[in-house]
């Protein structure tokens, strides 16, 4: 499957408001992914939502969920044969957007949702493939420059796997949209651009001073 | 109730794992809540979950979340009159931590999970309250420095409000944990930090160059 083609929509890929923002395409989508550090995941546990934070990495269409075994959206897949029903949802917010009216204040941003049942990784080759691209998503590099996890480390992790079908796209950018009848007015309008910037790299404390800061952290990227 | 009362934790609050990282002074969480520009809401449409970004404010003990009135959450509001149960979390990265081994790899953040059932805010004053708050958390002093919302974009906007009852904050500072084993591998352990910066404002291309950028925006600061 060429990554130019695009997800196909469906009722619940589908925003109920500003449809015009949604977008498809895969690039779009897998950018979005892979540029994010973390994702939010949203499950029922017990009749009600749970949303948690994780790290991810995408490898293909396959969306690795990253967590130990015994937390609460792991121990609820274990316990669900046909896989977890989930939501992931990934936000990167680029600014500020402050119109002259309240209304139309907004943010730029892109924004990814997939939905699906996840299910848990039990091969063991698969579940290392996995766990080196979530270390390589973290940084680039880094899982051939670090120990393997060992059996019993492998044990106490656990992955989620949903594949990449029913996701879409959100993509907000450029300037306030005002009403025609507020551009006048003595209010400041425009953008202010966030990013994710990188300090330098703080030795841990007991590191040997002989070790160099590789080359993938300095400077350290997302994108 | 004083800020500096604890939220009680309960069963949903209690993480299944690392329960030394659990925070639930109210400081900490409000200072979380505060400092995020988005929260990720999860709720239930006819039974899947569905994880969406949106803007908060926290007037007190009340959660405000911004959305339209024909946006997915605040409909399945509509017609919950119990409220609609959401699992609202935020979450600040702070760091990438590097380990020599693969496992003790993780980030430095701060998250806050706030469970319940949201209603919908139906008081005019309320609501424009809650309007101002949102703009006020995106950039702090900005509800007196543009056009308040009319009545035909009051009804276009919805706010939900949650009760912070339950709730909880998960807080992993500092470096690398590395077993006493691999302390002496070749590999460079330590924490790049993260931070959101602000760029220049950009001006919208039609603001009269009169304007002058306000003081609350150079710099534009999220602490």
């Amino acid at each position: 499957m060429s990554a130019a083609q695009a997800y196909v929509p469906t009722a619940r890929t589908t925003p109920s408001r500003y449809r015009e923002r949604a977008r498809y395409d895969r690039d779009t989508v897998h950018g979005i992914l892979d540029e994010a550090l973390i994702c939010h995941v949203g499950y029922s546990n017990a009749g009600r939502q749970v949303v948690l934070p994780t790290m991810h990495a995408r490898l293909g269409e396959t969306l690795y969920l990253h967590g130990s075994t015994g937390s609460g959206p792991m121990l609820t897949a274990a316990g669900s044969p046909d896989g977890l029903p989930v939501c992931v949802t990934v936000t990167l917010v680029d600014g500020v957007v402050l119109a002259r009216s309240a209304m139309h204040h907004s943010l730029e941003y892109r924004s990814v949702v997939a939905m699906g049942n996840a299910r848990l990784v039990t091969d063991r080759d698969e579940k290392l493939r996995a766990l080196a691209a979530v270390l390589d998503h973290v940084a680039s590099g880094r899982s051939a420059d670090s120990r393997p996890p060992d059996d019993r480390e492998l044990a106490a992790t656990a992955v989620l796997a949903l594949d990449l079908v029913e996701v879409s796209a959100k993509v907000r950018t450029g300037g306030p949209i005002d009403d025609d009848d507020d551009i006048a007015l003595p209010f400041w309008a425009g953008v202010v651009p966030l990013t994710v910037s990188a300090g330098t790299p703080v030795p841990a404390d007991d590191l040997d001073a002989g070790v160099a800061v590789p080359p993938y952290l300095a400077p350290y990227r997302r994108t």
